[in-house]
């Protein structure tokens, strides 16, 4: 790919010739002549000099570089943005609809949609354009999952949930199950239906085997952006903001609201009806019972300051 | 339906006329005429009299009510009855044994039974009246599933296991897979046969992507009534009585006897061999290294009364 | 099957007739003329001179024995071994390959190999002798299976990861799923690409619903003779050694190395880029955050001696 394609790709100013060809991103103390480094920490800036990288990708100019720079706002991200222009392409083996694929009569589905064998796609179902379903994919009646998608074998999502644009879903993740509701009675326990859906919104991801229950009334939310690790469990009726991070095993107890950018270590835990305010940290294994301010830093249990 | 339909539904006492038409349950603040609501918590007493609802539900006659009531023993239980009674129709479009399924031809299959596309069933295989089998949902042999069962996608069940009448299996929950055993040798460990199976009797639901371990010999049961969360973890031999309820992510230990009646939050660890007497609670996150007794309230780790 | 033959399997020396038949093993108390059983708990040892059993299988000779007797190293090893060869025949119903599965024509699959219907394997996936993939399992591009393997229902496996001989996989769990990486840009997150792949050494055993992520760059390594309960999760880059067990729900985080024969309960949360030295034991519910010397047994949250 050439220098100058790439600049533009990441909205960045290029500084010397642009025709040079690319074949690959690589570290800076190792990168060859026809691949792309790039400088963030300033522990390798005396590499800066000697690399024998075809290009750089920097935060700002530096004086008596002798190749061609990209000046961006952050150039670690560009240099990840980088790794992902230059990953070997995915998904190319499964395209198009599967015969051995079952799609129901009244489902929507874009023609760019690729479907692999044994993958389930119910009634009234919508999906939109790119989206690719690997095999073992179950979509319940009425379920709409939006374009550039990806959703990992053996996921499945019951009826009526909603699923944005450019979303993940990992191997076996549950969206859409069963809220935990239960009346108790003298000796036992009735059922409350859980009527209700889950709504995932854009560029969300959501680690293998992790499970979303759909609201009793009303949504579960995922706000935009939010990334979930492996094995989370989000409870009926949670609501969780614009990127926010859980990492793996944390849950999250029934009408809990987290807001934006909160940040959830592992195996934590949150009681439900709290509310976990904007750019709050919760330290991994914490046990969280009542409402965390803005901004607040919380670790143990019950948590508290660290 | 008509009011008397559900009053008798209900085993409920009418009160007035039970000729009119109820369309839906509803909030007794936001209801309708067609509709009809319930009073349990005294807070919203005020609004018996200024209600819209065509009808109530009481636990005891209110004087000078306007409307007509069902009088019941606990309005709440009665009102999540009639939510139930409103819901719409679930199931309707997984009717017959698709083509696309498999179902061994030695495998007894009652002719109300509805099998998805991609359901595998064993050999020997036995599946009672009215269950609907959900896509990706795997029956080893032997299997023998009751009456009135929902098994969500991807949910699979591993050869001999039994599971009773009107069992809720959420969506990858795994029932079966071997427990975890083995004799150490000098430098490695070799693997302990587990031959038992899983006994899950009738009305318990098991939570998404859940595990119930098989035992090594003899069973690992859940009683009648039980409820688990999601991604909850029973090791081998654990034995749970019944309308027992266990929150998200908590794990017991192989063979761990809970006795009926226990509650367990979420992430709660128990260890394993010992016994957990009815009505105990465990609170979120507590670790159980000891016997609990009858009624007994545990919180933290190691678990002691809060 | 005859005593010598028993003899021979288990490497032990026969002392006695080896021409009786056996066929079961049975404990102590309870064991039958044609029945093998076994003294490892000295507690049973004024079970020897009565037992009803056929032939018993001891660690060194009893005098006046009036039974044949297998002398072996390890007694309750040997047993446990006579019970996998007693064993009823397993996957004998999952014989060939199913026309209901796909096979993608570029992969090598070897003829003694038994897959079962809606099994989807992908482009060039390389499948040993023997191994046996259950319904729902699903292989993608250039994943590798050794010889011996048993894959249960609904398993996954990401594309390129390698899985050696003997390793068996429990229901639903995800190999190769993406790390958790993401580069914080202003207001939102950056996909790091997860290039690398997962190995699972020979004799791995790994339980229902685990979830084992591949490496950003390089391999996530699961060590030869290695055992995982069930719920359990590896993060990206995590290398484990040989013959090291982890119980239930516990979590290892990125790039963290655990050597060989370190031992760790269930529900335990271990940190990333820390290193667990050799025969380490982690007891339940601990939080590690700090590197783990040899043989250290360490315990509670953050985790110290006991």
């Amino acid at each position: 790919m050439r220098l100058d394609k790439i600049a533009r790709y990441l909205g960045g100013e290029l500084s010397g010739p642009g025709d040079i060809e690319i074949v690959a991103p690589a570290k800076i103390e190792q990168a060859q002549r026809n691949e792309i480094t790039f400088l963030a920490n300033k522990k390798y800036k005396n590499f800066v000099k000697s690399t024998q990288a075809g290009a750089i990708i920097l935060a700002e100019k530096i004086d008596g570089l002798q190749i061609p720079a990209i000046i961006v706002e952050d150039a670690y991200v560009a240099f990840v943005q980088v790794l992902s222009l230059f990953q070997p392409p995915m998904h190319e083996y499964i395209k198009g609809v599967s015969p051995l694929a079952f799609v129901d009569q009244s489902a929507t589905v874009h023609h760019t949609v690729s479907i692999a064998p044994f993958v389930y796609i119910g009634p009234h179902v919508h999906i939109g354009e790119n989206t690719v379903l690997y095999p073992g994919v179950v979509l319940l009646e009425n379920v709409r999952v939006g374009k550039d998608c990806v959703l990992y074998p053996n996921v499945s999502v019951r009826e009526k949930c909603l699923i944005g644009n450019r979303v993940i879903l990992h191997n076996g993740c549950a969206v859409g199950s069963d809220g935990f509701g239960f009346a108790p009675r003298k000796q036992d326990y009735v059922k409350i239906p859980q009527m209700g859906k889950v709504i995932i919104e854009d560029d969300v991801e959501i680690g293998a085997n992790c499970t979303i229950d759909r609201a009793t009334i009303g949504e579960t939310i995922i706000g935009q952006g939010t990334k979930l690790d492996n094995l989370v469990q989000v409870a009926h009726n949670v609501v969780i903001g614009k990127n926010t991070v859980i990492a793996s095993q944390s849950g999250i107890s029934g009408s809990t609201v987290l807001e934006d950018h909160v940040t959830i270590g592992g195996q934590v835990g949150v009681v439900g009806h709290i509310k976990i305010h904007k750019n709050a940290v919760l330290a991994a294994q914490s046990g969280v019972t009542k409402n965390v301010q803005e901004g607040a830093v919380l670790w143990g249990t019950p948590a508290g300051p660290i």
